[in-house]
């Protein structure tokens, strides 16, 4: 039978930079670290998504204290990492071969940002046949200016992200109804 | 020099049938056929994405009538075309290796929907190293209900997509503003 991974995408130091903006859902760290524990508990598969910036001023460049892991996603020995410097975590990273050769075909992503580097990766491991559970709460993102001028907060940005991804590129679920269907 | 890539993304007279709900920007297929002109007369390279869907009921089925490009993005002969079947128009393609061996590295991405393939190809191709400048008002989007059960105005799903796109994968562009810069 396929094993279901846990997907932890940058949850990382570097993110509680003041420089991000206002941030959505600030509970999603404390869900991720109770998903975290049921998938240990149930010795099914954790994959640790770390992003390795190349950008100039980034907090997350390998070299910087932001690029360490929060409290609470630090990987256990044997836990399987990836690094990546773009958003799409199957890129550069040999992760959809790790994951095809462990018979892995179900992922539940978790991680920051919404619409950055979890949709990018949500959207790709859909289009390569995995299938994808994203975990609402358990995900957030940053206000950001778009090209006409305006100010979009975090919130709109979260939510109309999973509107786009929710029944094209994945199933949207919360961290609840995920804990109780293993319990 | 490297050249620049007009990339027509998905523009089929199946995106015309009334079940994907209210679209915005209804000026967006007559942008692309100025662009399109303006490319052909300066000898650019254009290349046509069509998507054959393997979903039971959509109009964008290979033997649909709903397959076809509109009339505003019809191919001419040699004008190269690829065929997806997923929303990244990298995926199963060869479209990464045909752009590297034409020397090509920029990309100018225009077509439907804004928040689907436009987005994923927009994403997929920076984070292969591809410059993307992706047209605002040659793209388009449907309005879609969320996993909370809110209806979002294909407005609001545009404009917000290319709030996350913008700066992280792509330069967010008018028609006008590209057209004057080649005139």
């Amino acid at each position: 039978m396929s094993q279901t991974a846990l997907m932890i995408i940058d949850v990382q130091k570097g993110l509680d930079d003041p420089s991000w903006g206002r941030r959505n859902n600030p509970g999603a760290e404390s869900n991720i670290a109770r998903l975290l524990a049921a998938w240990r508990q149930r010795r099914q598969p954790v994959i640790h998504i770390r992003h390795c910036s190349v950008a100039p001023n980034s907090p997350l460049r390998p070299e910087l204290p932001g690029n360490a892991f929060k409290a609470e996603a630090q990987p256990l020995p044997g836990e399987k990492q990836f690094s990546k410097s773009v958003n799409s975590a199957f890129i550069g990273t040999g992760l959809a071969q790790y994951l095809e050769a462990q018979g892995i075909s179900n992922l539940v992503m978790v991680g920051l940002t919404t619409d950055h580097c979890v949709s990018t990766s949500a959207r790709m491991a859909a289009n390569l046949g995995f299938v994808v559970t994203l975990i609402a709460d358990a995900t957030a993102t940053f206000e950001r200016e778009g090209p006409d001028g305006v100010l979009y907060s975090a919130e709109d940005i979260h939510n109309i992200s999973l509107a786009s991804l929710s029944g094209e590129f994945c199933k949207v679920r919360s961290t609840e109804a995920v804990l109780s269907e293993l319990a």
